[in-house]
């Protein structure tokens, strides 16, 4: 069985293990604020121009999500998001639970623009009623989105100019940003310069776990810590992020699984596509959606794991295949040879 | 300036006002435990069918809502409701400020019938993330809906079926039940024998202001005294609502006022649709939904207030006008004149 | 059996019953936007020499408290109260299902001071824990306190003082505000000079029910509204706390009240001391708290409603009796009798 | 610098680093449901002699704390915790945040009785205001304490039979429960049989993270797994959580490591009393309380870190030291030379 069901499959890269192993028994104090996280919070804010961002780190994506939605937000506003974004259909209802609404916007392949975002705010403040609403109170993205699409800068400048023309926070997940930052022409200074609040993820991009959340907006970063404690979201061993995270900035490596994956990735499509299957959705980044006959998704169950996305007809299903930072040339290989003759 | 706004643009209706100034001087415990709480509860019960009935007063209906709603769920729960309901458009986040999401359905005219929920249960389980998803955990509806149409009773019933074999308690907003009663062929013991918890509302249809919760499951009403004290519901002076129910109640006065608005109502539909102006909604209830072409709009605002609905086109609009307890035939034969007019 | 149980059992003092049915025919709009509720609220803020301030009228105490700390505080932040404060006793844990911790301080009878303050937040700070920790984020006093007990203009000027030095908005519980402002040195004026937010109390003086919660910083006044709506406190026909509160501010008839609630407690209290009976708390408000011989206690509750507050030792217990709008000579003189004849 | 500040200042024991090293390429599916989850909670299942208790792995203490009682409560409910527990003091108010109060009790070097428990149920449904104040709806107990205390097998015992005639679940917070075992004569199926919940910390006692919550309560235990996805708790790569807790449970290393923290810190204990200082609690685990004068505490500060609890007087301090999986005898040799001199 090789598996293609997502990018947490294994463990971590060769190079964040050995930074694991070998300062395993130095004594650090904790809760994140030893010499390794200190070292990869300046190593991040150089990366992103940005040397008064705060940068927190996190466990793991609900976790970051929830702690900054909740930071943000007072209790009568809610975040916009698309419809098929991960706080709003996939984390059992974790925004909810900390008292806010996610509103939900139409999404095509996982995607919203500035002109949703503006006639929502308009609409809202034109309402009789607008008191007897949630107010929209930050705009939530993901890079790449649920669906593996990204955003292009001119994209993002224009939702941050909305954004701030209604004083809305602007926040991007980033769980999967090292192939979104491979396959965008968006980069961390852009992030750091057009949001509010993004993080860099490492849980799908070859860390054990942990999420960089770098935060540009003093407001949002004031006592940001109490609340990572309120969440469970401060780490007793804080210092295992912090020694992961240099290994996975250190020459860009991040970067350099981001774009493997991806690569990766491309040569899976490639071969759907010659084989005659369309995509569900025209991702660039790591996961792909081809949507197989019933008979061949039968037929490569047997070798391979992914997921089942969606039924397009009775005789047709969406299923998703993600490459990962473990995911070997021969594992590809034998995929799309195994996709050849079907 | 005659007011078609809202049902609750003026104060009570004489036979309530008079038991409050009848009643003004007599001292009582608070709290709700006074005698005339417990004679409105044991009519209400009687009126039900229900003689183990919990009955409690509540001031308001997004209070009402907010407590059972909250009373009722796990953590990890959301209530499914017609995507056009109260709690999930017009109630500033209410529920969510409790920690759980509306599930919201589409719904024809508002409302939702047996097979969406039945689907909705069946897909969530079905999914492979189940667990990573809200779970459905009650159901609510609005007799009648905020729409103004009504559920037959085959519809309640099969509704309540779907909800016992998944067991989800079955929730009946009936801010305005006491029009839902006269223009539906459900009553009182119908809602007592298929919901677990419904109301009936006395703002909208007389009272200065009250909804009377019944709820027939034991579970939920244990300990519920202490949740509408939490939720800020517990209204010191209890005895207002109970000297206003026993007058609602005393002769089903509540129905003669449901009765009278459904009448007004009717008149005035008759007059638009003679007029030859479509009906947004088919409503048979105090609610009333013209698609005005917007030069009658202009000419009927110098005179009558009503609410603006929904822009249908760039020249008609949906209007809503409401009757209420009093609303008098002279300001619907005003406005029945300046229909034929215009 | 007269009731001294409390301050709430009875109706409405004649001229606000007056008011409300003198109004009861007129249509206003819902939702607290007519000219009553406008203009009660202009009444106020001239009463208070704040011509900005915002002025909201909710329908309890326990509603107040709830939508003004949970408007005030971010998700981290507790709010710093006497231990036997409303709302750290007596509301069910409303505030906590908002999400924050009330932060107790030990309490002579009833009062904390600016030196108690201003020690919580020094050691919040200098713990190495602290962000392990609530951070104090607000504070919460009651004029009077529970134990019927005021403040000084000089006590409230120096916590005032304090609370701006850490930066914490100052809330002032007014639900028995009329009779504090006829026991202490206290004005309209001074409370709006010296917190950020404090209500005048209607249902403890003689309204059916009503606070008018006054706010003078504009941060925590804004969209103050949608918190009103979402914590289930916009009552629809939002007139009729206008109408009370016209009337309850009219000729400062609140004062009025006020003064004669705490005259007659004052009779009452004199009866208690000549007869030998200590006082658990020396209140100079509408609450007494006389300690009682068990068998007095005996003998008066055959004819008098009271509270039992406390057992003192086997043989005494702690009572409180409460004189209210409605209390009148000959219930105050019945009492004295009854108690001269012990 | 020699570390005793806390049980977390290194990374994992040789035996589970190992076993992540080893499986680190092994392809898993996520969340906690791959083969070594299931067989450490097999493992941990045969160890309490628990066969049907659900075992969840979750990341730290705060989280667990969090999930297992917000799982556990209804919204009036709040959670019995003796004063100095974690959850009332160093939880940044992560059980407020849920909607729930902490009901502290006085506690005797950091214990509860059962007495205490069944005290405050009596009186809180003897108080005519019961429904006004928040029901105790769990008991929450340190096993250690915060104090490093334990509780004997037959005040559990006690307390375990008062929790249920209350029909309170009760929960004990292992997150030291290493030591506990270590230190008490309690044992694993102790704990399943008398407990709703309890969990086995390993990020204190040699773990890079992970705390296994062991549920014997079917109610509780149901949908357990949404509740921990929604509080951010579903580790992605969970196989991390497994492969830790097949080496920890392995021969029963926890018990070894407990025994040997124990060990270690009962040679420090010595070394303090043989000094003369005075302890300021009575400790048997691995977290040891001395009273040190101030220039001791100063003279020890050159050398060694450790944290200052408690200024005792103007001369004397109280101050922890922790010892842990990874503190050698070298490093306990050299403190207990440097006591000895002082």
């Amino acid at each position: 069985m090789i598996r293609f069901e997502c990018d947490y499959t294994t463990g971590a890269h060769p190079n964040i293990l050995e930074a694991l192993v070998n300062s395993n028994t130095e004594a650090c104090p904790g809760y994140g604020v030893d010499r390794h996280c200190e070292h990869a919070r300046a190593m991040l804010r150089e990366l992103c121009l940005a040397p008064k961002a705060g940068v927190h780190f996190l466990v793991g994506g609900t976790q970051a999500n929830t702690t900054v939605i909740a930071a943000a937000l007072r209790p009568h506003q809610g975040v916009l998001c698309a419809e098929t974004g991960h706080i709003n259909a996939h984390e059992s209802g974790a925004i909810e639970s900390t008292g806010h609404k996610v509103l939900g916007l139409s999404a095509a392949e996982g995607k919203i623009d500035a002109r949703q975002i503006d006639e929502y705010c308009q609409s809202h403040y034109d309402d009789v009623a607008w008191e007897h609403m949630v107010q929209p109170g930050m705009v939530y993205l993901s890079l790449p989105t649920e669906l593996g699409t990204v955003y292009t800068l001119a994209e993002l400048e224009e939702i941050s100019a909305v954004c701030r023309r209604w004083k809305l926070p602007l926040f991007v997940d980033g769980a999967r940003l090292a192939c979104g930052l491979a396959a965008s022409d968006i980069t961390l200074p852009d992030l750091a310069r057009l949001c509010d609040v993004f993080y860099l993820g490492g849980t799908k991009a070859g860390l054990l776990f942990g999420e960089a959340v770098v935060i540009t907006s003093p407001t949002l970063n004031k006592d940001f810590r109490y609340l990572i404690k309120q969440r469970g979201g401060m780490l007793a061993k804080g210092r295992l992020l912090g020694v992961q995270f240099e290994a996975f900035l250190k020459n860009s490596l991040f970067l350099d699984i981001g774009k493997k994956e991806v690569a990766k990735a491309m040569r899976l499509r490639s071969a759907f596509e010659k084989k005659g299957y369309p995509l569900f959705v025209n991702s660039p980044t790591n996961q792909q959606f081809p949507i197989l006959p019933n008979e061949a998704l039968a037929a490569l169950e047997r070798d391979y794991s992914f997921e089942v996305w969606a039924r397009v007809d009775p005789d047709h299903t969406a299923v998703r295949f993600c490459t990962s930072w473990s995911t070997t040339d021969q594992d590809v290989d034998a995929l799309i040879e195994d996709i050849r003759r079907l």
